[in-house]
């Protein structure tokens, strides 16, 4: 929604547009925070790079997407799907599904059929991991502005989390680009053979009804412009539309030179903290107001190119 | 998310998986509302054609992008953007911008050169219109669930809004799907030649920064597919790159026969009432958790086929 002649930022007086200051912040005002300027200002230790025994790569016609698992979240899930990419069952498999404002999905076409693709030790169903009991190695960090589905919410990891402070409980959330594992009927039916990403407005009714996985860090732009499917759900009618996967491989099974060498920005940093109050208030000159509010899935999570 | 063989709904005993039930409510259970039950109780009455005065055909190469502009909220642009689709100045213009997770943009690419192309009578700048003062032609149905962003939520003749109870101002929100007029350095400078529409998670700080003036109704997978720009902020580098458009036509200008017979569901209704609660608590046998809560921007508008 800028126009193209305001296409960069300009460094102007952006003060006379922010917020009221309080009385402290007037006499001693701070060079206001933008997304460039927190990221220009972080230090190499804000940073984590990709754990590539976390890390899958998933191989279509020409192009590559880099999703970042979550063992801390889905420890079977994320252990079958490992499982499964070693004995290369996703390999050959395609994307059936791309569902407007929802969902893309990739798996076996026949997972219904006598013909299905057999597993070797993949497990074809896990229990349910759609929440835990909050515990000292998932070190949350709070979101200050509070969310319509839960009331504590926040990041662990440098993953969306929500909490219930009642019952202590912790889950993913459904923000785009989250990835997770479809399921069948019952909760302890999915098993992530069957893997799905959020393309679309974040929707967040999934949480706690389906185990995440994972997020895409690198190639959404792959999945959310495939076409979509014509069928209900979003699902491909035509097995001609059928998006071909070549391979699924773990970070760590490939090649140091065929691994991504990203980095992602540590949300247990005070980097990460400024930049969401860059976003929280927006200092950039365009904006005339600065909004003072951010929700979860509105908040970017940067990944960078490892130098 | 949901495994192909639970591809239907299956009309189980859901009430034993919905949300603790008030008293009076277990002494007397009503059935369990879904969007399918409620949109098909729906009366003819609770739709609304399309008001083809105010709706806009975007011609692509082979397809067709329909927008429901919104007078109510934005007069100026709308009658502007009105002006300039009568006076042929899209017809031939190009999408210029699709940046991942964001916008997609059309205009004149050469709009900061010399050879821009003239406005007849379409007015190449306008007062911004991001708020107004909450008046009696505009009837709030206010959502229940609250919002990160606002202390009112809700919808005004089928569109999004949200409201400071404060000042009284209300304003529309930039949720999925959504068209705005882009804007220059000063909150003054759009005019709705240049037109964005909202194709990733709601970007729900851009409210009362840019004037909204209207909302897709058919055709968003057209423009959520569109390759993404390569270059800052989602700008296609190469003219070869951009999408032409052939025109844009107003509905009341089209001979009935090319006008989209469709319908709005409208939200002063009982039966939008009921849609909201069977997306809030979600009886559908598949949830294992009903959630209890809905965003604004969760919240579908269904529009259908006229009869």
């Amino acid at each position: 929604m800028k126009r193209r002649r305001w296409f960069f930022v300009k460094a102007a007086s952006v003060l006379l547009l922010a917020a009221p200051l309080a009385a402290d912040e007037k006499a001693a005002p701070k060079p206001p925070l933008t997304m460039g300027s927190v990221l220009e200002a972080s230090r190499a230790s804000d940073w984590m790079p990709l754990d590539q025994a976390n890390t899958l790569y998933m191989q279509l016609p020409g192009k590559q997407v880099v999703i970042r698992l979550v063992p801390e979240f889905a420890p079977q899930h994320v252990a079958n799907i490992k499982t499964l990419v070693q004995e290369g069952y996703f390999d050959g498999l395609v994307i059936v599904r791309s569902q407007e404002n929802y969902v893309v999905q990739w798996g076996d076409p026949a997972e219904e059929e006598a013909d299905r693709r057999p597993m070797k030790k993949g497990k074809d169903a896990l229990p349910a991991e759609f929440d835990q009991v909050v515990s000292d190695h998932l070190s949350l960090i709070r979101h200050p502005d509070g969310d319509v589905y839960a009331d504590v919410v926040g990041f662990v990891n440098s993953f969306p989390v929500a909490m219930d402070s009642d019952t202590g409980r912790i889950w993913l959330t459904h923000c785009y680009s989250m990835m997770g594992a479809g399921r069948a009927e019952s909760p302890d039916s999915g098993s992530g053979a069957e893997l799905y990403v959020v393309i679309g407005h974040s929707p967040r009714h999934l949480d706690r009804n389906v185990t995440l996985a994972g997020r895409v860090v690198q190639g959404m732009e792959i999945l959310t412009t495939l076409p979509r499917g014509t069928g209900g759900l979003g699902f491909y009618e035509d097995p001609k539309q059928y998006v071909p996967i070549e391979s699924i491989r773990l970070g760590s099974d490939l090649p140091e030179s065929e691994q991504a060498h990203l980095e992602i920005l540590r949300t247990d940093t005070k980097t990460f903290h400024d930049l969401v109050e860059s976003r929280r208030n927006r200092h950039e000159s365009w904006f005339a107001d600065p909004t003072g509010h951010i929700s979860l899935c509105n908040v970017p999570i940067p990944v960078r190119e490892k130098d």
